[in-house]
């Protein structure tokens, strides 16, 4: 297996050096500056390109689902892939803005119908088994989902991607990233759990319930490190995962190994940099976030990843529409770096 | 004088039962939503287009500068005029990125260098009177001043813009915003000065006391309203205001006047707005927070207009830059709303 390569520090001090040149107070762009120098040290190159960007979206089913956990039925994973697979989706619209270009892969739906034409079919298992009951994953199954992901990943690098995007679908995976981010991060479900897609006050409490009932079954299912306290987080993973998450984990890690860049999208998609950093710790150097969601535990998750999101919009819909929303903001900081003028070629006189 | 229209609250509605058919949980693309529906009702209609934007950065400086309250010398306004001209400054890369029309404003630029090819000479006075000894400007003054932006206003409209953005240019014009600020909200200085452009300890501490002097000047030679304790805002704006200040408060009333929606900036267009709101208090349902500044007595000023800013990139630069950073979110989001598939057309089930 690969190791995750270091980003370029000296050329990341090249971009910070370019910053003090152009016309602006020192550290008037604020993030903007931060966000040009973080992309050069990963791109390799002081005044990078706009980075050729990929969104895949991966959609996965949940045996949770039938603990009523969702305010949407199950056949719903189903039913927005094949929206994805027609353009009538958010994160369809927001990548139609960009030009970028975007997969949608079947890692684990729970459904008869045929795979819509355009979704690359990688189903593992049609849906996971529930997490409540048992592990929702075997180790098999984990390493396949996790393989879809890497595979991706791979496959993107090769035809030049330089800023990847995973997205997610699938009825009731909050309630699969809530016990990820929960058993990842030790803390407790009820700074953890949310509404997801808008459960009501007795979904929240049920949903509350299950994972905690699901992190104690795991708990006496895998034990932990004598040393370190610590359960393996493969375990982890596979008890309390889900196919599409397992996916994301997959593409972070593998892109990471290959340098490349990785946008985080909301919930979902932390759930899977957590897992990913767990199994690969370098990976976390190649992680961005964009958005804060409005799922609170999300916040929780990006506080052990140590990463501050761009922005806050309120946004609960994953899909890796939070992550699409923040690429104009990545061009425009991208740009200034490269196309501003400097204060030597505008005559413009310094601080004194 | 014409006065202010209102939105259309049930054009607004419409657009809110929009987003609830949308393939997306309720409520889920958050903020985004919200802005949808905010131009829906001003530009009259239930799914608008992505509005005709225009951008003025009005240029002015500030006899206030010879107190030493900036990091930059006077001669940096002409300069950086001439760099907008040149287009190399940061609002000219983000508006290029935009494909927006942008005009500079010459509107009291303290130089004896010829205007610019491109820039508009509107210049009321080269630069205003030193705001600690005496009112920054005369009567006429501030009504030529604010005649300017009111007339890039009016052109703009009759161009058919659907969406205004004033920018700032002048040395020293941070310190005649906190004046404003403070005396238009009733906050003290410590509050609102900031660093500027950057200043060091021994400067902020300067502009502060300069500030608080400038205060204490303006209340004893304008006196307060016996009922209300306020001061006349017009009497404040011309002791303390600017002439770009002036012209971009100008500016905002006319496009609420005109039905036209602005987008505001940082500290120095959060001035701006305070003082178009002292004058024509309905103009604040035309304002649309584009960015928090860096400049901590920004959000003094936005939560007396009862704004709250789409996104903080911990920017201070003005120019207008931090409103054109968020215009691909406002497309964002009228892009979603008016192109996304609906439950129906897609076959998506909803919330059970």
């Amino acid at each position: 297996m690969k190791t995750v390569p270091q980003p370029d520090k000296q050329v990341e001090a090249a971009a910070r050096d370019r910053q003090l040149q152009l016309t602006k107070p020192p550290g008037s762009l604020g993030r903007l500056e931060d966000l040009a120098c973080w992309f050069a040290a990963r791109l390799r190159t002081p005044i990078p390109d706009i980075p050729r960007t990929e969104v895949f979206v991966f959609a996965g089913d949940h045996g949770v689902a039938a603990r009523g956990v969702s305010a949407f039925p199950q056949s719903v994973t189903g039913q927005m892939v094949a929206n994805f697979a027609a353009g009538g989706a958010a994160i369809n619209v927001l990548v139609a803005l960009e030009g970028c270009r975007i997969e949608v892969v079947d890692v684990g739906v729970a459904t008869d119908a045929p795979t819509p034409k355009g979704v690359r079919n990688a189903r593992v298992r049609a849906g996971t088994r529930d997490l409540l009951g048992g592990p929702a994953m075997t180790d098999a199954e984990l390493t396949a989902a996790l393989g879809v992901g890497e595979e991706c990943a791979r496959e993107a690098s090769q035809r030049g991607a330089q800023l990847l995007i995973a997205g997610d679908m699938g009825i009731a995976n909050t309630t699969s990233a809530a016990c990820l981010i929960c058993a990842l991060t030790q803390t407790t479900p009820e700074r953890v759990v949310g509404r997801g897609t808008g459960v009501d006050d007795a979904g929240l409490a049920r949903k509350t319930e299950v994972v905690t009932a699901a992190l104690a079954r795991t708990r006496r299912a895998i034990g932990a490190d004598a040393d370190s306290g610590k359960q393996p987080p493969a375990q982890i993973i596979a008890h309390l995962g889900g196919l599409e998450i397992a996916a994301m984990a997959g593409f972070y890690m593998e892109a990471a190994r290959r340098g490349v860049p990785v946008l985080l999208d909301g919930y979902i998609s932390g759930a899977a940099a957590l897992a990913a950093v767990a199994l690969e710790p370098a990976a976390r150097e190649w992680m961005l976030a964009s958005h804060r969601s409005a799922e609170g535990g999300h916040a929780v998750a990006l506080q052990a990843l140590g990463l501050n999101p761009l922005i806050d919009m309120s946004m609960r819909l994953g899909e890796g529409t939070g992550a699409a929303l923040t690429l104009p903001i990545i061009r425009a900081a991208l740009t200034l770096h490269s196309k501003m003028a400097t204060f030597a070629q505008a005559g413009v006189a310094g601080a004194t």
